[in-house]
């Protein structure tokens, strides 16, 4: 229990969910609303409600500030927030921060990073935040962010000097929900041990050949026709192709790590890419990535000056 | 106009479609339907219904008998033809062939081929019978069968010793139908020039950078977001990216082919994978795929003698 009040709020409105924080002056969470009203359910009029119903549930005054980062800033979000390109470090972005016009609360909106390179255009919203929450490391650095779009982000001393998104997550739900592998893996959600030997085997298998990978991903269907191969299995196979051929081609893009790879992830994504990177003997530190996106917010906040309240 | 009497009926029972001609003493079309009534829409007790009706249709006798290659005899389909495994000839499939019991009319089956390895697993119904339908070659070939699942077979001296299938016709449908870069590329069907500069760029990215698949791929997002590319633009490097990625995995699985590559096609697919051959410099002799199919019937009747009516 504390009795210190909030001296601002933080936000992480993403694609399909919303999460906001009231902070306390030491950056310590004084509470937290989880909501499914992500950017695809929000309609343009409907941010400044939505966001200011989350922190009246929270009791927050009406003139706290508030720091935001994701899809919020996208142009089909509530403010447009242009990309900082990079190289770039978080602390940058920050400063670029777009004060949504109209509202009598102080309002920042996060830009993202963009990597305007004609061979490997590239963007990401929400992730600087969760990049400027990991403690700092000298050197060279390379972090994953596993999900829906995959982030494998290079560091040089604290700034973003490249990154790549992989669609990992979105084709392992498309491959098993809407083409024949269905019939090998049912539909997502899917159920596998990410310790079994058909993800390792799977995982080795792509980080070695990432070219076959519209032929591997036939296997599973063929392999469920011939041996009768169950669905677990099959789930399995599929997403260990998948993530090997995303670490093989991350590793190709940034080299062999000298530093363990950093793993900003939660729950079962956490364990999931963990096994994987272990399956190809690439050593991993796990960061929670809730933790990440708040420890970010509150290095925004203190950037912009907000947390003096 | 010819006078000859139908000696025998052929038929590819696919997934989606059903196509059934009317042969001639000397394998010449008689007649030919089409119908939409494939697999998907064939319940188990109506394959009968619906051949016959298609026969009665081309008016042909109660007792002229029918060779039918495809998914008809697969687990799903109207009566199981079990799979010839790998290295055979086509020929070997048609003397496998299955008789469907219980019909008056002499119906036969033919049989898909099985590669039973276990790093490759792979399996096709159909594709032999257009194999048959090639003109004969000795010493090493490869041939390329594209469609929603593409299949690749390395043929020494008229034995297919190895084949892989290649989800790729699946995958740019599901992908561009159902994952975020729908945004880029719009709904299937997909329009765009194969001959365009944005296409021969994709197919030269993925041959020579399979790895980068699912990177590869949200660059289209991401060039959509950045450069504001048009969906012409983008359904052509997302088409290139993925039959990019199946020429490499195919000439590294079977080697650079010394031979043209046989490309078994029609209509615009025939024109899509020629120019993407043409951009990695890989000769080709482009076959009519309903010809192939045709041929391979003809033959198939022969072995089995049902020409001789």
């Amino acid at each position: 229990v504390t009795d210190a009040r909030p001296r601002f709020a933080g936000a992480d409105w993403g694609t399909t969910r919303l999460r906001v924080w009231l902070f306390g002056p030491r950056g310590e969470v004084l509470g937290e609303r989880r909501s499914d009203e992500g950017l695809l359910a929000a309609q343009p009029d409907r941010f400044a409600g939505i966001l200011e119903a989350q922190l009246a549930s929270l009791g927050a005054a009406r003139d706290l500030p508030v720091v935001i980062c994701g899809m919020a800033g996208a142009r089909q979000g509530w403010v447009e927030a242009p990309y900082v390109h990079v190289p770039a470090t978080p602390a940058e972005t920050f400063g670029s921060a777009i004060r949504v016009p109209g509202t009598t609360r102080d309002i920042r909106i996060i830009p993202g990073m963009a990597q305007a390179d004609a061979d490997a255009p590239d963007v990401m919203r929400g992730e600087e935040t969760q990049l400027a929450g990991l403690e700092a490391v000298e050197g060279s650095r390379l972090v994953c962010m596993p999900g829906t779009h995959s982030k494998w982000v290079g560091m040089e001393d604290g700034t973003v000097a490249g990154f790549q998104t992989f669609m990992t997550g979105e084709l392992f739900s498309v491959l098993s929900g809407h083409s024949i592998l269905l019939h090998a893996t049912g539909a997502p959600p899917a159920s596998f041990d990410p310790t079994s030997k058909s993800f390792a085997a799977a995982i080795r298998t792509a980080f070695h050949d990432g070219h076959g990978f519209a032929t591997n991903l036939f296997r599973v269907r063929a392999g469920s026709l011939l041996s009768g191969t169950d669905r677990e299995h099959a789930s399995a196979t599929l997403s260990g192709l998948l993530i090997g051929a995303e670490i093989g081609a991350a590793t190709a893009r940034f080299g062999h790590p000298a530093q363990p790879v950093a793993l900003i992830a939660s729950g079962a994504m956490a364990e999931l890419y963990a096994a994987a990177l272990e399956a190809v003997d690439l050593p991993a530190a796990t960061v929670d990535a809730d933790a990440a996106v708040r420890n970010g917010l509150v290095a925004a906040a203190r950037v912009l000056g907000l947390d003096a309240g």
